[in-house]
């Protein structure tokens, strides 16, 4: 009865997750590009805040053609790399695979069914702090509950099993209605992955000045307004007034495209910018604040 | 028949237009604070693509105290300094002086008016590349025209001879109506003066990237939006258009604010952002990303 789960990027996402699951007694399969050879001789670290674990010896593939297929993948890449997803995602697939994107951003499910248009897809909505602080090692400094939001499983057995499975691997999951859960996720996101670049700064910082803190409220305003046009109900002002509390009491943060940003990658604007933005202008709404912070993102790029 | 004309900071605006007044052989009174004992032993020099010139021993003073009532007073200060006009100002005016704010942004007249209710005003749209650059020296690169909008002068001949008397200098100056004259400017200024600080950059390298370009487009239809919803006519999509092509044309720049700002001087985001945001909310008009950048400015001052 036991499933299989194949994780693609071990990094702060995948790998933290795959190591719960491994840890817990399930059989997971992790495909590491550039940390492989660390990962198959260390094995792989979580230092955690709710007590960190070792995995000495993990099933760790350099090439998904190595790979067994999986009845879950957990897909923990960036989103830049997901043009490797026809290369990558294949040979993991039986014909009722579950894909699960742990990513971030809107519109990502459209675009990986599209490349594989029978595959069933669902949506991780990651709350976390982590980080991958060297190969093999993710540091998890807070939070860790994971939502899943279906977009095309039919398998809701299969579905349902997930979630049971990271709830016993001590990690909190749920379920959630897909277009709301990443349409919340991007109140948050949107405004503060982008202005942390923009300005330079961390998340407290923003909402310690008046003027930005007033600024991230409209952004936020401005994605509940996408959001309504395209049909999400139960998000309005309230919520937006609780992700700014939320983000009061955290510690001085500094979002993933903001590391993204100080440490040379690629950013993560296409699904966090470009295509909700889109979204929303083919509905016949404008997000003007969160339109110029794309522009200003793509001049930094 | 030879007027007196008062010139109230002697920098990059007040230092040339002063000067070339001087040179055409009007009596210049000159007001320096921080630069009155360079300009005192050294003169003033104008090193200017129109010609260079120096004047020896121009009429210069510490105090205003101690200059005589002019006819006309033109002001070259930064609008941050402008709570030091109600000490600078009346020392200088007679029953009938006409006073110039050679100044940047919207509502400086509406607020120097309040301070001085009987004064006569005028605006005095400088189009000018010109920079101080050091005590007593003016670097004139290019341009240079003055435009006058009557704000508040009641003495047409007097605000006539002032055109005239640029023109003697080898100044071209006209007339513009006011309002107009001041939110065709804040087209160029709003987007240009922000843009190149909030993203650390040159007028160039903004309408080189399609982003950005697209940008500050849009924000100058904001800024066009406002006018016309506060009774400005005459200014449409064309003269955005004017305008990007104009700056094509000019060599890469950097706005005065972003001088201020890489020179840690404050910024007139007062006069550039803050005041005609407002005319325009109060209007019921918003200009959405010209918000967000007066927020940005804000965060990085």
């Amino acid at each position: 009865m036991g499933k299989t789960y194949g994780i693609v990027g071990v990094g702060a996402i995948g790998g933290f997750y795959g190591a719960k699951l491994a840890y817990s007694g399930q059989e997971v399969h992790f495909l590491s590009h550039s940390d492989y050879r660390f990962v198959k001789e260390r094995g792989l670290q979580v230092d955690s805040c709710d007590g960190s674990f070792h995995i000495a010896h993990p099933n760790v593939y350099h090439t998904p053609t190595d790979m067994p297929k999986c009845d879950v993948v957990l897909v923990g890449l960036k989103t830049t790399n997901n043009h490797l997803l026809p290369e990558l995602l294949p040979p993991l697939l039986k014909e009722n695979t579950l894909v699960v994107l742990i990513q971030n951003g809107i519109g990502v499910e459209d675009d990986v069914q599209q490349m594989f248009p029978g595959v069933q897809l669902a949506a991780g909505l990651a709350f976390i702090c982590s980080a991958k602080t060297e190969p093999g090692r993710v540091r998890h400094q807070c939070y860790g509950q994971i939502n899943l939001g279906n977009y095309s499983c039919r398998d809701e057995q299969l579905f349902q099993d997930v979630i049971t499975d990271f709830n016993a691997a001590g990690v909190t999951a749920g379920f959630v209605p897909y277009s709301e859960a990443r349409w919340k996720k991007a109140v948050w996101n949107m405004p503060f992955n982008g202005m942390t670049v923009a300005l330079n700064t961390q998340t407290n910082l923003l909402l310690q000045n008046p003027y930005t803190r007033q600024l991230i409220r409209e952004q936020m305003m401005e994605v509940i307004g996408a959001a309504r046009h395209l049909g999400v109900e139960n998000i309005d002002e309230q919520f937006a007034e609780k992700m700014i509390r939320m983000t009061d009491e955290m510690t001085p943060y500094s979002p993933s495209m903001k590391l993204d940003f100080d440490f040379h990658r690629p950013m993560e604007i296409e699904y966090l910018y470009t295509k909700p933005l889109q979204m929303a202008r083919e509905a016949g709404f404008r997000m003007h604040k969160l339109e110029m912070l794309e522009a200003e993102l793509r001049f930094l790029s």
